[in-house]
């Protein structure tokens, strides 16, 4: 038995989100679906994340076993020639069998891309927030230096969000500016359901101004999620890299 | 009556085309309807080109007549909140009573985008041809160097074309390689049917080194379309540009 892990870009926007629905089109039921009917076998997909509807991957780990021998190659280009255009596979390759895309993981970084510009852009409609207002990055920046450490995040996580722990090591939140676009680049050692969106929702009122950026370590501190800034749509976000030791 | 001219962006992918088509999707239709129903009167859009169904374009310029002096602001805002994600409203502005942007226009540029890459781009993949085979791109600029000047080029031009005249000025063909892309960027004086994509089609021809770079200047010469390359697909490619005096 073979453990394979692929490395897969999609473009979330025209799936429910990661996870197997009966009767919706996620990407593990895309992809389960084209890997079974190539490898004549039945396959549980395990995943590094479980992205929300309309989140992007640009290299998000799957995991799958198989009993046959077609050659990584193979496997990447059978599965490229059969996949939907908004899935890609980009690599292929063995690894040890007790690993596990989800529970191995050490780091993961996501990127939001949020459009400033007072025009939307047609071409960028699928991966971006388009907020057109002028954000104030540099208290937004401000604000993202309180998130940095070891925190318990219970403030930036969906009500039905089921994580055990609430602890979570935030290695780096950079706020960047670009000519139409802002950035919100984060990256922990794993994240809670809908913690980047909130992180976004509460960086972007402090941009506007209606939070001063002390307030969100308060946020943090209090714990509590109606503190918080709104949910930022899912379009702008994409998971970028996940790592492993 | 007021002359106001759009720049349009749109991704082409889920449009039949420009022109409106009884029960089809267009960006004619949506477009129409979507203005008819913030103005109250009906619209005969027009528009610099009828692009093909996938094809994207950039900044096309549209015009429209109406009696209403809503400010162009308000045109531009109006439109882009009721409009779906995949059609823009960049500019409005007011034109000379005798202007159209198709008989007044004197140049177009359009790219046309070529993923080279063995792997395709799940989040790319509405933008490119994915041609995943290496291109001799100095072969490709030689053989377009034949295209430049003022030439017939119904080589050049679908079957179904209907232009009358079938010359064209010919202003620049230029082939650059990017790092998973070859661009094909063209500049003209106006164009055919397919002309862009079967001239692309022809310069992949030479970069896979099927055609001869000097086999361009044959084709050319012959005006007879099955010498030619196939017909590029169209998710390639976009209109860039278009000028007027």
């Amino acid at each position: 038995m073979r453990i394979i892990r692929l490395l897969l870009e999609f473009d979330g926007t025209d799936f429910h989100g990661w996870q197997h629905q009966p009767g919706l089109r996620t990407v593990q039921g895309v992809l389960t679906e084209t890997l079974e009917s190539m490898t004549r076998e039945s396959h549980l997909l395990r995943s590094s994340s479980r992205t929300d509807a309309g989140v992007h991957a640009r290299a998000m780990p799957v995991m799958f076993k198989t009993e046959r021998d077609i050659p990584f190659r193979g496997i990447v280009r059978g599965l490229n020639g059969a996949l939907p255009r908004d899935i890609a596979v980009l690599d292929a390759k063995e690894m040890p069998a007790d690993w596990d895309p989800r529970w191995n993981s050490v780091g993961k970084i996501y990127l939001y891309r949020i459009r400033t510009a007072s025009i939307p852009s047609a071409h960028e409609a699928r991966f971006v927030w388009h907020m057109p207002r002028p954000l104030n990055v540099e208290a937004m920046q401000e604000g993202a230096g309180h998130l940095i450490g070891t925190h318990d995040f219970s403030a930036f996580r969906a009500a039905e969000c089921d994580s055990v722990s609430t602890e979570r090591n935030m290695w780096a939140v950079d706020v960047i500016r670009l000519e139409d676009e802002v950035h919100v680049r984060v990256h922990a050692n794993a994240f809670m359901r809908n913690m980047v969106r909130i992180l976004v929702g509460t960086l972007v009122e402090v941009g506007v101004g209606r939070f001063a950026p002390g307030d969100v370590a308060e946020i943090l501190a209090s714990g509590d999620r109606t503190k918080a800034g709104r949910t930022a749509p899912p379009q702008g976000l994409c998971l970028q890299e996940v790592f492993y030791e």
